[in-house]
């Protein structure tokens, strides 16, 4: 039995000033529908400073904490019973975990209600997409008038190597040096390395105001804590308005290694930076990793080299070894960005100008039908064949680790793709290579492919 | 031909992160319905440092100012035409006009937009009304959490003697050195004299986040221009949210003398304070002047004296020419209502638990009937009785002095009221005495009374 | 008998962290000869919301008032016995007053103990003079490195007219409009004017940090409390030092009409420009005043062109009725002196520079010999002139309206100036002119001149 | 070679205000006498974040590095010629390095050149030497008034295992969640472990104000550099005042496992608590370790039982493997602490009352002379006889590992001590557990004692 706490705290730092309409909605919808979702997000938030990872072990070892918002005129109070014992020093919960967790009532409960229920943007357009996204993030007050651009996202696998771990870390203490910001999806890894270097850096300069943001999604939060550095939480509302959200708000992107999560975004980012409209549009983007990581990246750059071709690659630098270099690269890269908002009198804040097509805001369900039906060919533009090769990547995925994904195999075999030959044979190379690498989430031991070429 | 300079400028601290949406809806919205509006109002704030009052001077001499919304991606730009030299330093316009200015756009295009055309509140309830209120001054960012109860509204005459503006000035100064701030109704007067006088002190005692809260409408700002020294400005848009806005922000009033229209204020503070729920809630008032004034607030003290009796006489105090002894017990009566809302566990920057009845919500239009058919005798409710005779208050105001009003008395003939004799006759003392007193704002030389007893 | 209060308070914001022995030294030095200076000053500040400037008045109103300071292992206490009621607000005493009763306290008793007894400064040398204000001023605070120059200092009559009193205010609000500071001698009249202008000014330029810096000296600030804008104030221990501290701290000067010590000033500030070491060293002066004050700046022109000729004129403006003008010309002047200092990596915060003869650091008593001696003809370089000068003007002074003078020129008649023939002619023209215009403190109505020509 | 910069900076955050006399004064003392001092601990300073701590080694590494004091008129700028490139991102300096620079600065150069020259302070007396600390720690901004108390002192040897070391970071942790500052001596260990705990904690709870203070000595600084967390960096002139510094400043004391050193300042620190005019002020002492640490306090506690007795070990409480436990017992004694001082209303910066005897404030040099001259024996109060234990101490330790010591062994053979037979025993005993554990920084393999029984 884990030690807990049971006891009733005030929100921080979000829902100060609401209307008692605001806090009637508050506490009806905590009570019903979104009540587990805020029980399990909130426990993610509670747990951040413990080790483990693995939200279902979290989820049972405190199998009886509970939440509940309770209404008083002067605003709100949370009544939180059997909470971990390690959110409070002395009976007093830690600061910073409180403000996460008025972070994550807001998000999960405040703006859910407001863009879900009261339908206030047309989400099957993409206006109303990117709307209904700067809308939390601005709620969330993450976007900040008055700042140069300077915050950095990283992307790569929550469970690399230690070696590849320090490399994050040494990248981000990098970054800090040149009062640059961090932006991940919080968790462990590659998400968590970068912050905590960044963090010694900006305490090297003095810099009191360095940002730590995290934006997650309800169904990754509870898995995957946001680390203590975090200072700015958003939950987005599913995976597509939280990939929105980060080339919305990020100003360059550093991709780490991972797994075949972290090459499908590198696909999502390249696909949308090839779309013809933001040809001209400086995005610094910069795969990076130890020396050991080499081969990961040789792998994917010569995938995209023949599926996207040199248009591709010049979006991209792939910089090894060399953290330093990375930072000044991004440094730079941020530099092209500011110059290009200021001639176009764009906001630093949110980037507004970015196309993303609706291929990438619309989820992609992988059935065999959806699967079988992808144009996998050079016969389009080529970021039309970005956004079905993403999808195909999505499959394999959702094929090879997701729930029904794997149900789906099991009852019908694995997925046929129709592809070109060659380019299935580009495919089949780089899946291999991650196998090789240990990069691969495997069942068992011997990975058996869930797909077919036709 | 007056001095001008024509201009573009960014706004300042009110609307700085806007959605692509809201800017096209700005711009749209101050193109069409409400350009007048704006207009007017904004060469308002932009003459703020003239002596003039007389709006419709104002609205002369600048026949030719205009201003327009500029959409651009990074925000937006307010387009200047022949704008009042005096609001600029060398070509910059100075800050604190740029704000204000920030604030009567958003309050006028933005809040108005939002409440009006998409109908999120019931403005036809107490509950969707008292919403709406706290919405626009929560967006004017004047609801501020963790401030003690300190904010002090002064209502009165705008048009005073200048030693009962001195007098107001001598008030403020002793509010301000006891770490109290300023709430009035902006321009001149009995408005502007004590956050001057606050100033003053806050400067002595080295509070630097003095609070100088003006609180206006649209049919007055033009007339009545914020005094330099506000620095936070709403426009709610009408009277009666007006009122309420005073009421639900404010912690005490002081009422220093006026004309008639203050005698309608104090009924309406009264009648909302006599409604039974409101019975236990402190809420100081203090009527106070120079001894010149004593003979005002006997009349006024007499009158309800008469009509609301002792109850309502229990909620004010008068105190004649100590400034200071004002300042002391306002300070004291502060004190209660800290401590009542913190036993209550209400919020201190915005007075939900308030009742004010639909009778003081919904406006009175002063018509023949309508004025006739006012229940004016003790058969009813104290507080009935005090909205009723309101009502009749204003109705008299409106005949005196307002177009409508006068207009109907000239068609119809002076309003018949039916009252019982004894209140009519105190009535008409009443009004005998801001007569003599040089308070009533006169047609003629002569008053020729614009009602009659039935 | 005025209300007093005895009471005892902590100082604030110059003494908190004091060693034991400094305390003690502190006590015993309070105690001991400096006391009655102690008293008097202190007296000064507390009295300073008052309107007389009667320091022998003030003296004998609060005759029974007294300092004493009190030693505790923490820190001092300042034990006050019937002190001036007005600088309190209900039994506390104002913020602002409680700082600058420290700054008396610090400066009279802590610094004077540190220059004086302890002799680290050589004051009969330039260098340990200058080294001695740097000194002061720098334990006052009021040297702040990463301020970007803009530190006006304004000089005048503190006796002044309504309306040039009125012009000292519009000029100091638009120096404050162009995000410049004042610095004054403390006191009423063209000290305390551009002080109040510019408060306001700040106020709607949001200007939160705007300095108000009172230079005073033990002698006058009894006299002459400083008003209660003043939010830094620095004694100096004499006239010598206190002009040395304007002239190093300040950026730019501003004459307004005074009397003939005003002239005086002009011929202090005017001999050191002359300096053939300070001739390239951009240093805006501007005289200015009202309409009406035109002749009597066209006197001192004509004054100074005939004795220092057209190097002198050429270092100072005449704008008539033109506060816009006169800010205008001032920051355009101290942009001139920016630049200066940063290409001769000199400090913004004190001019070490400029150099200032021995002769304007030596204080000049005025007796028969040392004014028969004086040296007042055209062979000699033009800044030994003006020192010269300056002493004939300042024995005038004395022999007009100072004890020791009077008395001298009772004894022995007036003092005997060796002059030349015309220069004494326009030395006679102009004090005539300032006796026509009301500017001479006369003791009887008609002027009878204290000296005559040899 | 390594990879060096040569640049000029400015200072930062000490030495902006400087007179032409200061300037000159402390540019002379760089070039002369304090030359090499000032180019050693500079080179600490700009070695910071790496890895050696092996102070001769860096020193050759950067053999040909040197810093060189330049005068401008605008105040100072440091010359560095081959400066390690670490301290530095594209050519800048690191602010946090920039800073601890200026204080190396201000306080090798400027202060000891007050302190020194000057002789400004009687150092041969006890009142002499604590005022001379205390304008020392004034000077570097350290004693900040208004701060409750809360600054922990942590000591410990510097080379640590891995368990003890993560153990540190541990109980810094929980000290830092509980809102209290640490202070240590710089350097590596149980120096830094302690401030990286605290610093996350900070981070966790909010506290931007967080204090990381280092108290270092010329002599030792070279050797352990101050790691990247210190934000605020004081050279003491030498370990006496440096230890004297320590138990002034700070609010309580835990002491963590070291060497023999270690063991010498718990007797120093006890030697002054137990002193009769020091036994009623509270002052928490905490002896604390990993489990694995037990024995090492068991040892001491033993030999402090029998030597200095019951009332020496009220003084101290040992917690083993209990961080949490270690900080609420720190928070509880510092509250004490804080009461204390109320009553006596003593500073809160700077703890004046505590009774130093000058036995612990002159240093003690170790010859054969003075090593058999000292009373080790009950016959004497036992404040003394922890005095003369910690002589004999430290002679040990000279003897063991100090040149001079070394050299004097080698010469005259071990250290004869005069003492009663039982307590020699002790001695021994100890001295054994010490060697045992590996604490002993021993010249060959096996131990030959230094000292002999007479």
């Amino acid at each position: 039995m884990p030690e807990t706490i049971s006891t009733i705290i005030s929100p921080e730092g979000s829902l100060e000033v609401l209307s008692q309409h605001e806090v009637n909605r508050l506490r009806d919808t905590s009570r019903a529908g979104l009540h587990d979702l805020l029980r399990c997000c909130a426990l993610a938030v509670l747990n951040c400073g413990n080790v483990t990872d693995d939200g279902r072990a979290v989820m049972e070892t405190y199998h009886d904490f509970d939440i509940e918002v309770l209404q008083q005129d002067r605003g709100i109070r949370l009544k939180l019973t059997n909470a971990p014992i390690d959110a409070f020093v002395d009976g007093k919960m830690i600061r910073g975990i409180r403000e996460l967790l008025s972070s994550v009532l807001r998000d999960i409960v405040y703006v859910y209600n407001e863009i879900q229920t009261q339908q206030r943007f047309d989400l099957s357009t993409g206006e109303g997409t990117t709307n209904a996204v700067f809308h939390i993030l601005r709620k969330a007050g993450a976007l900040k008038p008055g700042r140069d651009p300077g915050l950095v996202v990283c992307w790569g696998g929550h469970s690399i190597s230690r070696e590849e771990y320090e490399y994050t870390k040494d990248v981000g203490y990098h970054i800090g040096l040149r009062d640059m910001d961090i932006c991940t999806g919080c968790g462990p890894g590659a998400m968590k390395g970068p912050m905590k270097g960044a963090n010694v850096a900006h305490a090297k300069q003095r810099r009191s105001l360095g940002r730590y943001l995290g934006i997650s999604e309800p169904g990754i939060i509870a898995a995957e804590s946001p680390n203590p550095i975090v200072n700015e939480l958003v939950i987005m509302p599913d995976i597509e308005k939280r990939l929105e959200a980060f080339v919305r708000v990020g100003h360059g992107i550093i991709v780490f290694p991972g797994g075949v999560g972290t090459a499908e975004e590198i696909l999502y980012l390249l696909g949308i930076l090839l779309h013809p409209e933001n040809r001209d549009m400086p995005y610094p983007v910069i795969f990076t990793g130890p020396a050991s990581a080499a081969d990961y990246f040789k792998r994917i750059d010569e995938f995209l080299a023949y599926t996207l071709g040199e248009e591709a690659r010049a979006r991209y630098k792939i910089i090894i070894d060399d953290p330093a270099g990375v930072a000044r690269a991004m440094r730079d890269g941020i530099s092209d960005v500011a110059d290009f908002r200021r001639q176009q009198q764009d906001a630093f804040y949110y980037n507004w100008r970015l196309n993303i097509a609706r291929d990438f805001q619309a989820p992609f369900e992988a059935t065999h039908e959806a699967m079988a039906g992808l144009a996998l060919h050079h016969q389009q533009p080529t970021h039309e064949l970005a956004a079905n090769l993403r999808r195909a990547f999505s499959g394999i995925v959702a094929g090879n680790v997701k729930e029904p994904g794997i149900r789906a195999i099991e009852a019908h075999g694995p997925f046929t793709l129709h592809a070109e030959p060659e380019l299935m044979r580009h495919l089949d190379a780089l899946l291999t290579s991650f196998v090789a690498q240990g990069r691969m989430k495997l069942p068992g031991t011997a990975y058996v492919p869930c797909y077919q070429l036709a």
